[in-house]
């Protein structure tokens, strides 16, 4: 099975990855825990162009180009051959990112965005967790964890609101595979609602 | 003007383009001299991650994902602003490096090769030279220069043969737009025969 975490930064979402890979090795089940962009030794070093640098550093285009570059080679190195085993795979951040980061950021692009995956990637998970919270508390968190990843949440609030939308937007559009969570609480009460929904 | 130079490794074309550059520099023109993959800071550090490390490093799918990200950066930063300016851009290999280089590789990836293309650059150049060697001579020049970029030569004289047919093919495609240069001879008598040519 291939599960995915979606929403906002600060949201919670590596978190409750963690959570729900521990809990689902605790039953017996091999689990790959994962995330994007990075996720196999030659993503990582394409997530190192992406996440480092000035936010004009690339164009929307190439921004693109080079995600579906990073999430090719995580599909190749890491998922495919996980879920060839019958193990389970966990990510923290898949092609329903980029979709909605990208729409958010400049909503022209989402034609190019579609026809890439289609190309390159084709897969979706089975399951698609989206951990909603109020755009101002991500924000805070996302700020006070600080680091050098923090190109998307240096747009403000006004992005993350849009960002928001964009994957209750998803969520609503892809009823069969995508479940919004509330991200309200304790860790262990969001990570209760996500046992339940899966 | 746009205009490439494109060849198996070794066939002098680095050297053409220099020396074409000098030549419609001397003669009064703004000439920006560049090179694939890189002609812009952006796909100089992603052509880092193409010419370094094992063969087998990326795939062949991954691999043009990169490739038109990386060109995709050098169209928009370095290429059209010279353009737009009025200036002649003569690049040291194109899109047609992609396309013959992956064709001799792997034949199958050509329609991904020229999705890409269309998805995301567009733009051929105006003209096109090709030197045409011996694939032996350009393989003994290729690893006499020694350096990182080796990772195509080591496949060896086999694929070089490939190449060669690879772009002999392309300018017979394409009489519009590439000629075929014959490169033996000095420098010098090669650079003749492309002036006239131009």
């Amino acid at each position: 099975m291939f599960i995915s975490f979606e929403g906002i930064d600060g949201c919670g979402k590596s978190t409750q990855a963690r959570m729900l890979a521990d809990a689902l090795r605790a039953e017996g089940r091999d689990v790959i825990l994962t995330r994007e962009p990075g996720g196999s030794p030659g993503a990582e070093e394409i997530r190192r162009l992406l996440v480092e640098g000035a936010g004009e550093r690339w164009s929307g285009e190439t921004e693109a180009l080079l995600f579906t570059a990073a999430r090719r080679d995580h599909l190749e190195r890491t998922i495919h051959p996980a879920l060839a085993r019958g193990e389970t795979v966990i990510t923290d951040r898949f092609a329903d990112s980029t979709r909605v980061y990208q729409g958010a950021a400049r909503g022209d692009l989402r034609d190019l965005v579609d026809r890439l995956h289609d190309l390159a990637i084709g897969l979706e998970p089975d399951r698609t967790f989206v951990i909603d919270i109020d755009p101002a508390t991500g924000l805070s968190r996302g700020t006070a964890r600080g680091g050098v990843e923090d190109r998307f949440e240096s747009l403000g609030l006004g992005f993350q609101e849009k960002l928001a939308a964009g994957f209750r937007d998803l969520a609503a559009a892809n009823p069969a595979r995508v479940r919004l969570i509330d991200g309200r609480g304790t860790p262990e009460q969001v990570a209760a609602r996500i046992r339940a929904a899966l």
